[in-house]
């Protein structure tokens, strides 16, 4: 199993302290040593970095600690191989452009008849069946909506048709989903995906793979919304909320927008 | 003027030496305070890293001089803004995915009535002159060779429309181009690019911009053969070539594979 790591926020927040626990699980207390990557969209524009070599000896894993970027929106991703090789093209997240919009994409889980999925304007650069499904999934979305909703209504649609196309794929095996772009985080459960929302009065947060703990009232105003999304919680002293499988959540700014789930409820 | 710098090789090889050299123009020697950015086409996949920031204060930059990432191409850019703002989305290199390759582009100079380019599939994120032209140029490729053209008469082919195409982007201004799709590296000059192959017997070079000397004949072995373009020769003791305005050069492993020139011979 992979495991997954995102954020959304409604003021521009470095992920270091969740990273650092996560990256631990990168070859340190886990047995994730196929890659890892992270994704930011900043007030200016998107950047990822990505590595083939095991997280916790990754001096851009370092850096990434070291030299805190602030985001409304990262997505992260720590791999262990199931289908394709170890190698760069094959490490999440993925990205496409649609719409004049960088799309982000990392996924946990194994898909199986994968090939089947057919792939229209986007094709995969690697060989994995998450690479493929992203391609699928964008190509899908592009299809009903050639023009990016700009409306309330169409955005609903084009949400309510995303949470078909989730449930879709996890009809393939187990589809874990981090998704965005740049406004808002998809987040759809297979099996398994934990969420916390922290906002003030803020305490403090104890790390679960790494002896760091932060007080986040000494680094937050008391507007700060930030929403960690994981596939399993990282602190030990906070409440973590579990996902539903089937259940899409659609975050903006640190809060649920929309929640769509098994039953197709918007 | 942004400055541009691409490396094609035979074997995979770091681009530390000119790099360091390259950066000191990013508001040390140079005036382009406006963000950097550098792609590397790896034997496993690509991947790039992007900085808004000058790139003699930026970490990440020193990242990329300290931990020596080996390819077969490399471009990079130091950007001096006209046309856009100073953020990441405007931040070159720009990359799309295309026949399931990334596509990898960097340009220097100036468009006028570039807004005309009529767009397709690709749409610009970033509001750059130089953003829209590669959408613009990946469409039009697409349009011609809707799949990748799988053998020698079919990319030369690509290669004299790609040339045409570059003519064509000439005729809105200034348009040095670099632009790679992990096979090949493409450059094209309309007003300044320079080169050099490097092979046995190796000798020794001097940067112009920074104090360093490297022996090239202790890093490399008697096959090795390493090319480097830029705006400006990087070095001070060693002969770089000129390119001529109009002419496009296709490289693989090192070596020119194809030349067309401003008549349109190929």
């Amino acid at each position: 199993m992979c495991e997954l790591l995102a954020m959304s926020a409604n003021v521009p927040t470095d992920i270091c302290f969740s990273f650092t626990g996560f990256l631990h699980r990168g070859g340190g207390t886990g047995p994730h040593r196929d890659g890892w990557g992270i994704a930011f969209y900043e007030a200016g524009g998107y950047r990822d970095f990505r590595d083939p070599h095991p997280s916790v000896r990754s001096p851009i894993a370092r850096l990434i600690c070291d030299y805190p970027i602030k985001s409304h929106i990262a997505i992260s991703h720590i791999r262990q191989a199931n289908v394709g090789g170890v190698r760069l093209a094959n490490t999440h997240p993925f990205t496409r452009e649609m719409w004049g919009r960088t799309w982000c994409y990392a996924h946990n889980g194994q898909l199986a008849g994968w090939e089947a999925l057919p792939l229209g304007v986007y094709r995969p650069v690697g060989d994995t069946d998450s690479e493929h499904a992203f391609c699928w999934l964008l190509d899908q979305l592009r299809q009903r909506f050639p023009e990016r909703p700009s409306n309330d209504d169409a955005r609903q649609q084009l949400w309510r048709w995303l949470h078909r196309l989730c449930e879709r794929l996890r009809g393939f095996g187990v589809f874990n989903l981090l998704l965005a772009d740049g406004d808002y985080l998809y987040t759809f459960c297979s099996t398994k995906l934990v969420h916390i929302t922290r906002r003030a009065p803020f305490g403090k947060a104890a790390l679960s793979d790494a002896e760091l703990t932060v007080n986040f009232a000494e680094h937050t105003t008391p507007n700060d919304i930030v929403s960690v999304v994981a596939t399993e919680p990282l602190t030990c002293n906070e409440s973590w909320l579990a996902m539903r499988p089937g259940e899409l959540l659609v975050w903006r700014l640190g809060e649920i927008v929309a929640r769509y789930d098994e039953e197709g409820h918007g």
